[in-house]
């Protein structure tokens, strides 16, 4: 018998006398103890907000990205002990995959894009300067800070680790404390992950909290700073939004919920077709991964009314050679659903849709006894012949291994069928017509969260329609929750303020560790090409001399070169150019130039350049024109132990003073000397 | 008397017999009725959805920015009859100048918005495309769409034409239809302003209705794809977020609501500094402004326990030289309360804050009797001594001139108190420390929508405390609602929805109008810069022919530009540099042979290169080594009449088909031959 803890104010709390017994789905026996015990959901708060949250705030994006690698990598070697707790839950060791392997690599990814797309600092830049004002001295930036309170997290019975690991990840990294509530039904798998979290010793005191068991109060001691991101049904969802101090806080809540999730099979794929084959195989997957037990299934297949017998017929085909079965025997490509009360619950549904349509394949009474005395069900493939009338078949979800097929006429049909699930996690289109591809998603992408677009192109590389990634949001509008979680950093800014951030050039300086346009120029003590990553300051400036570019510079130019266009060669020709005086100089030979003119040209710690963003054009250059140079450091990103990236700001000026072109100039430089 | 009327599926509905009789309170006398007619919710929305929302969507981005510019321009020409009516809100022309111009100015901004920073198309590309496969076949791409319901604008009494366009404009953008509530208190402002709206012409059937009085069950029949922006008190905003069918369908639900807004004073700003005088000033311009009825107003002043008497003599000179009557009189600063309701409700909050506050300048019964019998009130200026034990200063909000000095110790503490507002839509700080700026920014802007750093470097180009920008998101976590609109198109992607796409190349480049790499290469009938805007396909590509980099080459573009940096000039030196087999090209030198061998040089519709971006060095080339170029024509963006920009997709690679750069091209060609 396993007796799951809680994790509460850095003390495992053990099962109470009032804990629920949990029954195995696929033996019905009781497989564990779990809850009961009287946890001070106030303390846990405070524990959190006091220690946690500082904990994590005083370190950097970068600094929580790599704690967040350093615990995925943890995890993935003891990732065995949890592969072997997985068959009790009723899945597969291939469903276990999705779970625990999915749940450590979605860490691993959002780890990275932490380095990669966020700066080693406390304060994320949302967007570029606003120039607010016509002489510069007052700019705006939009900036994100981490939230100054709680990220509670209450999730679903079917993904113990991937659920908890996918918003854990995102949090984390931006810098706030969670308290994971798990469902109780699969709760020993989640306490068996998060236990190695606190093993690892990886985390801040305070940055994890686990709740086996029931929240009490929690939802009513939240404040304005706090966050619930919520998976499961809709109407536990719809209940909880509405409590009066979640409202009155304006405290955020992020809804996944399950929902009526849509394929469709495009009008070109005929049954020969690669996009027919694809269509049946991931509808059949879809339909027992889990034992359909996942917010993303497909509930709704879609097909040309045309192609319904051909479906039916070979999807029957597919379904009927599936092995069903204990699901710790390989043999077995479907397991248990998680409990005796959802198998109760997706019957009940069955009964509802039956209504509005028919069985096309599948018994749920064909199984044997020992099977069917459990929580096993064979897989239900429906038909509904009048997808326009009918209700069920599009609000009613049977959370288990059932789908209905419904025929459309043409493709605007198609997506509008699509929409009538009231929005949803994700819909699937398999085409080989990137015009069909168009008109679905103009007529369809706002209502699901995510669109997946299946062909013969992308088919070796398929990802799979029900597999959330965390480089993609997950979520979706209305049935779906309204919710959005993941999509990389956008996932993260969720657990984020956005605050927009009005002042001078040296204020927005100080306050985004980036210089920006108008803020103070730092003089170095030597060319800031012989200094160190670690040496250079942000503000750090040189002004060079200038340099005329005379006609023979550009027509030796073009010459060696071979651009030989008309605007650098042939005066008359270049002033009928409405952008050009007469001739002027090559774009590239200003930035050549400029090169020249900035360029250190010994051995020194700025080792590369590395390439160069937002370079603009702003005023011809015409022969007997000067240019100088001003490059300031703007940005410093280390990338390893050894280097950094520093970037620049580069104008160039004429012997006017007018600015002719801007850029970015990005160098890779050693750390230490 | 006026008897503003509403705008339901396209026909004026004049007041019905239970209309409100709305007094005006600068004479007390009845100006206005309005309301009481019996409006068909049902009907409005279905002419929105039908009629307004697939003319609106058939249109894209930059047609429907050039609607708003020129809706813009229409209204401007007309802004003196809203001046007219002005006065009898209660407002000076200098407060009708914040909302009528203000309101004008935003629609103009988020036009022009729309022009530069969306594509001429009807997908909004959401960052940048991800990679989800290893070969490249299967790509993401966020996208976004307009939602296919309708915007419910509820606004509120103190800024009748500023408060409809800020929300009208991005609904608009996005491609949404709008049905607006105004306050009644001055909703005949907002009809006048409206009413030009439809004079104009400009706007689809269905676009824009308008509700004079009651929304009935409006909210009741909205569903997933609908929004509800709501501006207003907290109350109202909590009763209304909790409306059943809003949380059943996760309809979103935007509130923007009246907050407790902070000012510090920095600790550096002593009396005789300008940041001190930009404090007084600012913090009796926002105590005044529309007789203190601003969403964003200072309701708290937080200075330095050392500075608490220097502030109050100084503001209090201030106050008391202030002239207070009919706005319609030039002389007087300060107009009255929007209604006698307001006046009293004022008082009511006042004498809760005096509990906790002594009064240190202003008398409401200090008013001559023709003022005190109408909506009039002075400004009233407190100060709470134990801002730390005080819980009405920071949560009770007397909607009217009325402020409250908070004393504190260190500028921790400062952003304590600012953050004990539970939430706000603008906090400020005066200060010429950037030090200060950081400190507060990262101890406060998880708790505020926006923070003005104000001194002495930007004092002359201030935009001001209260004074939303349409660039800058407005809105606030927490008390001020958890809501966000404006910011530029951060604003208009409120009205969308963000949709992850999965596919191919391919498909990606048909739903996205944009080549995405890997998708099929078109070939032209003639090279691309020979081509014109309106001839140029996306897709289409030219292979070039390989070009040998000799060590001449590198030594002679060395010195012929002055880059002789020693990666490119020491064989020995480059070898030990750890990004360099040993002597290698400049990067510039790549780029620049690259134009060479893609330009074609005879006059033709591509007329300038305007800039690059994302420039990436990604393998060294050594001399011997030869680079070709593939190029192949983006995303085009028609800019005027006559020209469009037209990005390439540029990729440079070795003999042995590395790819050793890639970038995009930036061109300007010209619309027609």
């Amino acid at each position: 018998m396993l007796t799951p803890e809680s994790y509460a104010c850095g003390q495992w709390v053990a099962p109470g006398e009032n804990a629920t017994e949990i029954t195995g789905p696929v033996t019905g026996e009781p497989i564990a103890r779990a809850g009961g015990s009287a946890l001070d959901m106030q303390a846990m708060l405070d524990f959190a907000r006091t220690k946690g949250g500082p904990a994590l705030r005083a370190m950097t994006f970068h600094q929580r990205a790599k704690m967040l690698k350093a615990l995925a990598t943890y995890l993935d070697g003891r990732k065995d002990e949890l592969y072997a707790l997985n068959p009790m839950t009723g899945a597969t060791k291939r469903d276990g995959w999705v779970d625990i392997d999915g749940g450590i690599g979605t860490t691993f990814v959002i780890a990275s894009k932490g380095r990669r797309e966020m700066p080693d600092g406390h304060v994320y830049l949302d967007g570029d300067v606003e120039q607010l004002s016509r002489n510069g001295t007052l700019l705006g930036q939009h900036i994100a800070v981490p939230l100054q309170g709680v990220a509670v997290h209450i999730n679903a019975f079917n993904f113990p680790v991937w659920g908890m690991m996918e918003k854990l990840a995102p949090t984390l990294l931006a810098g706030v404390p969670a308290i994971v509530k798990p469902a109780t039904q699969t709760c020993y798998l989640t306490e068996a992950c998060f236990r190695m979290i606190i093993d690892s010793g990886l985390l801040p005191e305070g940055a994890v909290q686990l709740i086996v068991g029931r929240t009490g109060d929690l939802l009513d001691r939240l404040t304005a700073q706090d966050v619930v991101s919520f998976t499961g049904s809709a109407d536990t969802a719809a209940m909880l939004r509405a409590n009066p101090n979640l409202v009155e806080n304006s405290t955020r809540f992020v809804a996944e919920q399950d929902s009526l999730n849509a394929a469709i099979l495009g009008a070109d794929a005929t049954p020969d077709s690669p996009e027919f084959a694809l269509f049946v195989k991931e509808a059949v997957t879809e339909m027992t991964t889990k034992a359909g037990q996942k917010c993303t299934a497909m509930r709704r297949l879609i097909v040309p009314a045309t192609q319904l017998e051909a479906v039916i017929e070979a999807m029957s085909a597919k379904l009927a050679a599936l092995t069903i079965g204990d699901p710790s025997d390989k043999a077995n490509r479907m397991g248990a659903l998680a409990s005796m009360g959802q198998k109760a619950d997706v019957l009940e549904k069955l009964a509802i849709l039956k209504k509005e349509a028919r069985v096309v394949h599948g018994d749920p009474d064909s199984l044997p006894a020992d099977l069917a005395s459990c929580a096993f069900l064979p897989p239900i493939l429906l038909a509904c012949d009048d997808p326009d009338n009918a209700v069920s078949v599009h609000s009613v979800e049977a959370f288990g291994p059932v789908s209905t097929l419904l025929p459309y006429r043409d493709t605007a049909h198609a997506a509008e069928i699509a929409n009538r699930g009231g929005g949803s996690l994700v819909a699937s289109l398999f085409t080989n017509d990137p015009a069909i591809a168009r008109e679905v998603t103009l007529a369809s992408a706002a209502w699901h969260g995510r669109l997946y677009v299946m062909g013969r192109a992308s088919a070796d590389e398929a990802t799979g329609h029900g597999s959330p990634l965390p480089h993609m949001i997950h979520g979706g509008p209305g049935r779906a929750g309204g919710g959005e979680e993941l999509g990389g950093v956008r996932g993260v800014l969720h657990y984020m303020q956005r605050t927009a951030i009005q002042g001078s050039p040296d204020v927005l300086t100080a306050i985004t560790g980036t210089w920006i346009k108008g803020a103070a120029e730092l003089t170095g003590p030597s060319h800031p090409f012989q200094r160190t990553f670690r040496e250079i300051q942000i503000g750090e400036t040189i002004h060079t001399d200038p340099r005329i570019i005379s006609l023979e510079d550009i027509e030796h130019f073009a010459h060696f070169t071979g651009d030989t266009f008309y605007a650098h060669m042939d005066e008359e020709a270049a002033a009928a150019n409405p952008f050009f005086p007469g001739r002027v100089a090559h774009g590239y030979l200003l930035l050549s130039f400029a090169a020249g003119l900035f360029v250190q040209p010994d051995p020194g710690p700025v080792l590369a350049n590395t390439g160069l963003n937002s370079l603009s054009f702003q005023k011809p250059v015409s022969p007997g024109d000067s240019v100088k140079v001003r490059l300031t450091a703007k940005r410093k990103t280390q990338r390893t132990d050894e280097y950094g990236e520093v970037a620049w700001n580069a104008t160039l000026t004429n012997q006017d003073g007018d600015q002719v072109a801007e850029y970015e100039l990005l160098t890779m430089v050693a750390y230490e000397r």
